[in-house]
This record gives structure tokens, C-alpha cells and sequence, in this order.
């Protein structure tokens, strides 16, 4: 494996513990991720050490908080390749993230606008549009699939001079395709559209360079790469934040305020009202540091060799049903499946009693989950920390359950 | 003392460092508290043993982890008095909370309507209101105040008719006076007006039951007692936020999602949109364990003791002014002052020396500041863990730093 997986899983004591009996596979990284004890030592250290509210302070804890907190944001600036710490907006995660890019939609579309998304986008990057549309009259069009990954051809024969917004998810949390949103970004742009990345499930798993990729926005989550909850980011080109009301008003984000009105701060602090998650920013600073050590490209590769022994194997199973791409070079360590006959939840628990967590649901992409006719699915996800043991339990879990399942039924 | 703080001071390694050669006397806490060891544990177990997403997994730690933090919920419902866990939203902390209330008044005001707030209200509870009004065309009106405190009269002559909400704060970061606010609740009531309550520096300090108060929100913030960075909680009244919409849009808030439209879940999940803040939830009900364990009774009679300790001391020395009430038996633990001739800045800095960590400027009041004459003014704030030893090192250093200038001015 490209990654030292035996030495790494030191680094995580959680991934240690038994779950009814067997030794836990954690496979629900796409949920949420597992934390490394560095980035652990990181918020005990903090709260140990430096604990103090930021930016308002003279005295030492506070500069030193405000030291780590800045520090971190260029971390997360120097991770994406942003041009500016102005561009690194600390956010609750990647649901804020998108609710802040919709909020700015309001303001910018007229009746007859069009935002043009895709069918497989998580709610978080559906509603918040259906929200900015309600509103304004704008029509939210959809881009549907083919060969169970985006029809870039149904997609840009959508985009028209009305196209003022698209938004699209980097990496499918149920098909985990890729899309190609630098493209997608071009032909925005030419239309003089926004392009809005929902980076949720490619900034953990991939590099991600916002200038290479030139879109307008990208929202990503502290939790699902290694961070904390309560803590991720929204990148803004510095130009398109200059223009944007802030979202939440209060201390931290003002210039001046008088009893009737208010003038706001420089970027970013623009749209950072109140105390924010300090120890929260600084711990996905650790986790970033853990992931740049790794390399985001070995990362890649070691989820790329996952999906390349296990997909095979799960292809193979007779009654199972993987969605999105059949090219294992195509599908990304996400991987959500069905067991003909079996509700999805059952096989998750069937699963779980063999120590192997994944998740069953709607994966919160309901419009995806109908147009695939489905009610549910079963998914794993996987990370770095995860080995071809891993993909051999969840093999062998599969196969007792049909096994135990098709005595019963 | 009322609290045993050498047993306390134990559980608070971060108190027991030196800085600038001093030990650290942490007067700091309006603007954030520390953690007890109790609670930097529970994060820590949380991540070492259960983390996982909430709410839509089936395996062992998803339903670990939705249990733990649902119980964190019931902590707050009780450590509140709410009367069900329905009213208890998680948020980002007090300015979120604030944010949401203010959104739901822009759905409510009309052109003429008043907002009636004091000057002595945090940016947070003015901005976001200063923002509802110019959306709606309602007028945004001041309660003054009289002898350090808020002018009740001046504020009972201007609730009439049009008022359709009163928001003030519980207790002032500044001037340290504890407001009426279950008297003004009920004028606000028998004018059918919404009362809203900053809690953001009483809840960490006083006996809170929202009931008793008959306040319809009741917002505050976990960093400001104990609890972790990035977590808060709006309390609302359940019919209330039955007929209030929700603010953040995305997975978790949603009961269906259809290509075109969207139906909300019941409450509180409704306004929880996105991974919430588990591990922050979670280690804020270690906290509110923690405050219950010493008895919100005990705590504030500590903080008295400290404050009728100190505050004659500080009003004895020339040249210092103290702002908010003279007398110590209506002044909480939070004191603002300045000394004459000398920049609060350059009074923190020289405090700091000391190992005495104050806050100095306008403590995100300018308002209030303003309106009392000044540009800025410095302040100690009081804790659990403080001692009279805090205090009179307090005194110690401002003469210190009073002969220190006097000297070289």
C-alpha cells in the first residue's frame, strides 16, 4: 500500500477498540472521519496552554490564541492554494459554507434566473437553492446522470445567458464520482455564472488547488479530514467576498458601530461574527499539517488502491448492486451498494454485528436515491487509515449476511 | 469562600502557568472561560471511543455518539428549566442564537413596528436587529440608563403598541448590572411583544429558568462556562419555533427532500442543518455537570463575595473610575474602569506584565461606550477558579502600573 496504514492506525486508539465482539472496521468516513492523536494533543494543548478569546485581547493568552487561530487559517489557505487569507472563511462546516454562498444568491438573482445544480448533490447543497429560488423566482434546474456519474452533455446543455449560479458537488457522496468542475467552471464563466464547489467529500480525499480549479467558491468540512466537529471552511475569491454581505451580524465582524448603523471589518473577519470555534480552527490546522505530512497525492492513491481491490470483489457478489461508475479508476473510495431482497438497514446492522460500520439511508441526497429508484442504500467509505483487511472483512461481513439472511427469509 | 477554588484550581492546569515572569491571574472570563479537566476528558473520550455522525447511522458508535449527544440536550434543557428538549437548539454560540431570532423577526416586523433594545447591548444584540429593521422598515429603539444601570422607566415609556420585540441582555458585559428581565417580560407580553434575552454572561453565572423568567428566546454561549469553543444554545418557547422557520438549510433539518421542494423535521432538529458541533455539545453538558456540581447558587454567591472583596478596594484608589452600579450587591463579577490619564490598552499591557490578564476597548459595546464618553475602557471579569489572592493582585498591579506612569508621564 502507498500508505503505512500499520504504523499510522498507532496514531488512532479508536480504530483499536471491539465493537460486539470483533475488532472494529470503521467504513462510515464519509459521515465523518476518525482523529489522530496529534490532532487530539493539538485541542488538549490549547485548552492546556493558550485558551483565550481572539483578536479583542492584549494580554498574552489571548495574543497567543489569536496567533494560533490566524496561523491556522493560513494553513487551510496554503492546503486549497487560495491567493489570500481574505479568501479562508472559518465556517460551523460545509452546510454554512453553502447556506452563506445561497444567502449571497439572494441578493444577486431576478425572476427567471436559473441555478443549475445536479441530481446527485447532498441536500446541504440543494435546499439552501430551492431556499434562494422561493425567494427570489429564480428556477433551480437540475443536471441528471449517465452511466452513473454526471451527463456533462444534459449539464451544459442547461447552462444558457439565464445560468447565474451552478453549483456541484466535487465527489458524490453516494456514486463517489468525480466531476469535472474545473470545466464546468470555464463554461460558468463564460456565461458570467457563478461556479460553487461543494468540496465536502474531495478536500480530505484529494488535492485541491481553487486557482487551478478557478471556481468562485468552495465549502469544505473540518470533521469529515481528520478536524474536529463544528469547524470548516468557505473559500470566496477575495473580489466576490468584497461585493457579499456577511451572514451573521455582531462582534468580531465590525468596524464601527453606532446605534443605527454599522460598517464591517476588512475580509475575512467580515463574516466571522462572535467567538469562533478558535480551538476548533486550530485542531483542523493539525489535521491539515497530519494530511500534508501524508501527502494529499498518496492519499489519492491509497484510497485509489482500495476501490481498485475491493469494487472487484464487491462487483462479484452475486444479488449486490454498486452504484455509480463500474470503473474502479473512476469510483473513489465511496462505495454505496445494495443487497437484492435486503433492506439496507438490515445489512448495515447485519454488518455492525460483525464489527464493520458502514451507513444505510438516503445519504441526506434523497433526489438521487428516487432518480436511482431506490428508497435507500447501504455505503462504505473509506480512508487512509484503512487497509485490504478492511475490504476483506467487509467482503466476508457481506457474505455471511446474505448467507445468514437467505436461511431466513 | 463559598467555593473551595485551591480543590478547583487542580482541575484548571492552564491557571497554575507563569507568564511574564508572573503566575497567571486569569481575570478574562466574560470574554471566554477555562476548561476543568472534566471537560477537556470528555472530548477527549468522546473522540477516543465514540465519534461518529449523528442521527442517520446504525452501527455501534453512530448510535454511541446520537445518544451522547442527545443527552447533552437534556443536560441543557435542565440546567435552563426548559420544558422540553424540543426548545433547545444547538448553535454556534449566543451570536448565532441572536442571528436566528433576528431572521425570524424579519419574517414578523412590518414597516412602523418597533425593536426596543438598551444601549448597553453587545454588538451581537444589535446588529442583527439593526439588519432586521433596515430589511423591514421597522424603527430600532434605545433604552437609556440612569446610574449605571438600565433606565427602567425610560424603557417601560417607550414599549407601546408597536413593539414587537424587546431584547435585552440578562447581564451586562460592561457596567456588570443584572436587568429585570422577567418584570419586562411580562410588559412585553401584555403588549404581545416577543422577549428576547441575551444570557450570553448570566447563564455561566447565575440560576437560569427560563420558564420562571417567561422569556420567549434565551440565547447563550458554552465557550463563556466552561465549555468548548464553537458551541451555543437558543432557547425558544416550542410554539414559537413551530411557526419559525428555519435558518441554515441541508441534511439532518429535512424530513423529505423533492427535486422542487423540501418539508422540515419536527423540532429541535429542524433548525439543527449539518453535522452539528457533536464532540462541542457533548463536552458542553460535561460542563453545565460540572457548574451543577458546585450549584448555580454557590457560584454566583462566589462571584459576589469576590466582587463586594474588590470593588470598594478598586474604587478607593484616586483616579480610577468604575463603570455599571457603586454598589457591590448589584454589581456582578464583571468590572470596567479606567484610569485617569492612562490608555486602557496600556493599562491591559501593563497588567499583563504583571501576569494580571484583563481585556481592554469596547468590549463589543461601542454604543454603550459611546455613550458614556469614553473610546474604550479596561476590565476584569470573575470566575469559579478566582480568589481574593486574583483580587488583590489585581490592586497590586493597577497601583503598580498607576506609579509606573505616573512616573514616566
Amino acid at each position: 500500500m502507498t500508505l503505512d496504514t500499520q504504523k499510522m492506525k498507532q496514531d488512532f486508539p479508536i480504530l483499536k477498540q471491539i465493537v460486539n465482539d470483533e475488532p472494529l472496521v470503521y467504513l462510515d468516513n464519509a459521515a465523518t472521519t476518525q482523529k489522530p492523536k496529534q490532532v487530539l494533543a493539538c485541542l488538549n494543548d490549547y485548552y492546556h496552554q493558550d485558551n483565550a478569546n481572539v483578536h479583542r485581547g492584549v494580554h498574552t493568552l489571548a495574543e497567543r490564541a489569536t496567533a494560533a487561530y490566524e496561523a491556522a487559517r493560513e494553513k487551510v489557505r496554503r492546503f486549497i492554494n487560495a491567493d489570500s487569507t481574505k479568501e479562508i472563511l472559518f465556517t460551523r462546516g460545509t452546510t454554512t459554507g453553502l447556506n452563506w454562498v445561497a444567502r449571497f444568491a439572494e441578493e444577486v438573482l431576478q425572476a427567471d434566473d436559473e441555478v443549475l445544480i445536479s441530481v446527485m448533490e447532498h441536500h446541504s447543497n440543494i435546499v439552501p437553492w430551492q431556499e434562494a429560488c422561493r425567494k427570489t423566482g429564480a428556477k433551480l434546474v437540475y443536471a441528471y446522470l449517465k452511466d452513473g456519474q454526471l451527463d456533462l452533455e444534459d449539464l451544459k446543455n442547461k447552462v444558457s445567458a439565464k445560468t447565474r449560479f451552478i453549483s456541484l458537488t466535487h465527489i458524490s457522496n453516494v456514486l463517489g464520482c468525480i466531476n469535472p468542475v474545473k470545466e464546468i467552471a470555464q463554461l460558468a464563466h463564460q456565461y458570467n455564472a457563478y461556479m460553487v464547489v461543494d468540496g465536502a467529500q474531495s478536500a480530505p480525499h484529494m488535492t485541491i488547488d481553487v486557482q487551478e480549479l478557478d471556481c468562485d467558491f468552495f465549502a469544505f468540512s473540518g470533521h469529515k479530514m481528520l478536524g474536529p466537529t463544528g469547524i470548516g471552511v468557505l473559500y470566496g475569491k477575495e473580489d466576490i467576498l468584497k461585493q457579499m454581505s456577511p451572514v451573521e451580524f455582531g462582534g468580531e465582524m465590525i468596524d464601527f458601530v453606532y446605534e443605527q448603523q454599522t460598517t464591517w471589518k476588512d475580509l475575512p473577519w467580515k463574516f466571522e461574527a462572535g467567538t469562533p470555534n478558535i480551538a476548533g480552527a486550530i485542531a483542523l490546522g493539525a489535521a491539515l499539517d497530519y494530511l500534508e505530512k501524508l501527502g494529499m497525492e498518496q492519499v489519492q492513491a491509497h484510497e485509489q488502491e482500495l476501490v481498485a481491490y475491493v469494487l472487484p470483489k464487491l462487483q462479484a457478489i452475486e444479488g449486490l448492486t454498486v452504484y455509480g461508475p463500474e470503473n474502479p479508476a473512476k469510483h473513489i473510495g465511496v462505495i454505496a451498494f445494495n443487497l437484492e431482497g435486503l433492506h439496507p438497514h438490515d445489512v448495515a446492522t447485519a454488518l455492525d454485528y460483525e464489527g464493520v460500520a458502514v451507513r444505510a439511508g438516503h445519504h441526506c441526497a434523497q433526489p438521487l436515491i428516487n432518480y436511482l429508484g431506490l428508497h435507500s442504500a447501504a455505503r462504505a467509505s473509506f480512508y487512509i487509515y484503512n487497509t485490504k483487511e478492511d475490504c476483506d472483512k467487509l467482503i466476508e461481513a457481506i457474505l455471511k449476511t446474505k448467507e445468514f439472511f437467505n436461511g431466513t427469509l
